[in-house]
């Protein structure tokens, strides 16, 4: 792994710089790409930060699922939408809450609230398996909590409502959930591995503030546009959430296609990342 | 309270940070807990900045109640929803305004607008009893101030149109109500305790002045999913406020559970905090 | 004059700092009020910078004009509004173009694109007379020209639709017209004076860049409360820029209080941030 | 070119800075304007950054027009657009998009995702022909792969909804569309030419990373006004992606105004800029 040290690329302009001399600006800094975490690490088990990250992701998801399954409920529960928030509050819902809880989070545990942000950052070596395995387990600990007390303010009214679980709509196959699934999955990992890249964040210390606000954003756009088709998962932690509290059956003849899906597609983020933009395996090592 | 040096632990990457050797990384700073506020201090009452924190704090939630309380009547006078800004707009009006309120009054008051935030912070000890005492009562009275002077607008109109009190709504028992109160005041008050860290601004100056943002959102965010519960509270002074001049009955009949479930959440967020996140009575004292 | 360091108040934290040995914090900053500006400055008619400024102005109260007028009349001439960005769509686009013109504009002419801003400024003799009235005039002429290309689209459904001008609408006073428009125009000048401090300014370096999003929510979310009542002026010039282009009895019927209210408002503001925030008449003069 | 050293000019405050001596304030930093891009330059087509450039810009483009048409569709396809996400959602997603896209491909692309930017930073000569050319195929090639997608999930429908072709609507004229193209490209084109001003870039490193925020609400704010118009443009890899995939007789009828007029719209935006902000063709070359 060796120090690079480039120009600054900044917004609209992008004038070739790898011929441009080292050094002339003073936007340009070393950066160091960390090294990639081990598999299994025993230490990390006796810290308490380790054990403190799991239950952050625990609170998050639980308070993630809460609101936006609430907010779900609140929207299918009154048959004329314009008296409610409306299927752009329930987009709003989702990405706002991954934007505040992204910001609240980030500090402990990294922020992840999601199974397939978690599985990207491992293929891509920012955590150990471990860790990996742990915060998963969290996330869907997290996410089941939330939607059982959703479903305890009105145990048959969440029932009748549908529960906020993901199916493919009528008129889709479940090969158009699918593909909605992977493409919705890549835009938002492709925005965190883009929004916490630590090349940029070398660069400009403001990046791990700011990235919260387009990884929400990713979430709320991809809601936009795939509500219609899946009810938008690519979050498999609130897909199982869901499923397991509404537990009908057609709740879970989808199921695999919103952990397959996103699992997909977080893969095809952290490649795209790592080989096309930072072309890490084509670096000389020394 | 001893002084610690972490490693920074960024958004998306978490890789066991204890394990590695202090001093690494240019992203380390040393930060102090600030010691915790006493409970009284009687000099405090002869300086201009604490007057001045009161009376800032007062106009905050005036502006507050009257532009958030007006545009609550003016979803509520149009039969056709369509017509209006609709329950989202009024989701953004709460919100937006906390956004808004918190960037312009932080440097003077800390920009609580909300007992519920300064009975929150008071029990972390970040400000004493008097200030807090004092802030809650000019929060109120400016609450009541604002809820006026929409009613000044169309006094007939204001009653029939419910004032934009804080009821739980047909459909739901004191216990929905409640527990919905409890869960929307700990996303608030979370959101405030993780923005606005000791240890992440000796990290990063820019966290206080981008806090107001996910502050804004979670109090948007809450609205979307639990107007249809009670009309979101999360606020006794703006459900306080509203009650006064409504002044009727069942405004009345609800009122404690937007004072008792909002304290519940604001302790239960700053007990999180505290012993959870930053783990401050095991830490050794020096 | 006297210069000032005190100890910087964050978020939610606000501990009586007066009291506190000044220079304890690395976050503390000397700040200087700057001096308020002549009322008339002849060098400043030969700069390029000035008369540049000036065309600032009238470029982006024209482009304002444009969006939010052509946004008002989409909305209008269909009789559904579902099938519209709705009420909340056009309020987003009066705060939007705000916040995206401020920050485009911050930098060349300190971006009012209101009269109100520029009279509340004026008041704090922030900028001199020469330039106050020039920029007034600027803006004028930029909402005339940008309502008058709204109108060429389409003339007569122009004119049918109401043109965006500003009216107290039926069911409220003139009274109530002239309170809306008070309190809007305080609410978006206090949020002006507060985000682009310069105390702020000298301890946090990001704020004048972040001010345009606080300043651009303020329009959002005054437009929110009060476009049923007035269709929400708080900027003469874009009442002035669509009554003229309009051109029919009914808009000017109401047009001074266009004019009254928000002059009132920004001045209640200029007060309130001069003497309550800033105390400058009690501080000893150096 | 020559060195300059300026007073920051801030929100709110314009001073007659020019009269000021140079160098009293911490804010003033040199900047040194960058030397005009060349038009050709050999070496850009070996280096990795120029490829990886034009594979960023096909790949945003392409998920740009993916998440964009798909919503355009998820609202088409319903009778009742209250159970949508509306008009404003799908102004959402253009915006939306864009200030995630912006922010993603920045570092590596400087984040152009349209011709229109393109060209207007080609003018201004920020970039090289070469790349200029290459940006744009990859755009256009982008916006086809996008919309074969969306077209993909369901060919039948999507060919009966339209296809989120632009065309310019009954009741506007040709010229209606292109005015409307023109003054939306301008407003977006200078905002990124506001927003990453290398003036403003050397005074606060900020910048380019709150860049993408004002830009991808430009875009929201010209989508608000003129989707009733033309659909809205300003684009013209979007435009022309859907029109191949939709392919009826319509689509292409008005596909000249979506290219000759964000193409003018971008050029007025640079020359503005160039010409009347930067002063540049005025200033002494040393």
């Amino acid at each position: 792994m060796r120090r690079e040290a480039e120009e600054d690329v900044r917004v609209g302009a992008n004038k070739f710089p790898e011929k441009q001399p080292l050094g002339t600006s003073s936007q340009i800094k070393d950066y160091k790409e960390p090294p990639p975490a081990p598999l299994f690490e025993a230490g990390e088990l006796q810290s308490w930060s380790f054990w403190r990250a799991g239950i952050a992701e625990f609170t998050a998801t639980f308070l993630f699922l809460y609101i936006t399954l609430l907010t779900v409920i609140g929207v299918q529960r009154s048959p004329n939408k314009c008296v409610t928030v409306g299927i752009q509050g329930i987009a709003w819902a989702f990405g706002g809450m991954i934007f505040a809880l992204v910001y609240c989070t980030a500090g402990i545990s990294g922020g992840h609230i999601n199974p397939a942000v978690t599985f990207g950052l491992l293929l891509a070596r920012k955590l150990s398996l471990t860790r990996a395995l742990f915060y998963i387990i969290m996330q869907c600990l997290g996410a089941i909590c939330g939607a059982g007390v959703v479903k305890g303010f009105q145990p048959s009214k969440y029932e009748k409502l549908g529960g906020g679980v993901n199916v493919v709509n009528h008129g889709y196959t479940k090969g158009d959930g699918l593909g909605a699934e992977i493409v919705g999955t890549f835009v938002l990992v492709y925005t965190v591995f883009s929004a916490t890249d630590a090349k940029r964040n070398a660069r400009d210390s403001h990046v791990p503030i700011l990235a919260p606000l387009p990884i929400g954003f990713a979430v709320f756009l991809v809601h936009l546009a795939t509500i219609p088709i899946t009810g938008t998962g690519i979050n498999p932690a609130r897909s199982l959430g869901a499923a397991i509290i509404f537990n009908r059956g057609h709740a879970w003849d989808d199921q695999w296609i919103f952990w397959v899906g996103p699992f997909i597609g977080a893969a095809l983020a952290a490649l795209y990342h790592q080989i096309v933009i930072r072309a890490i395996p084509f670096r000389s090592r020394a």
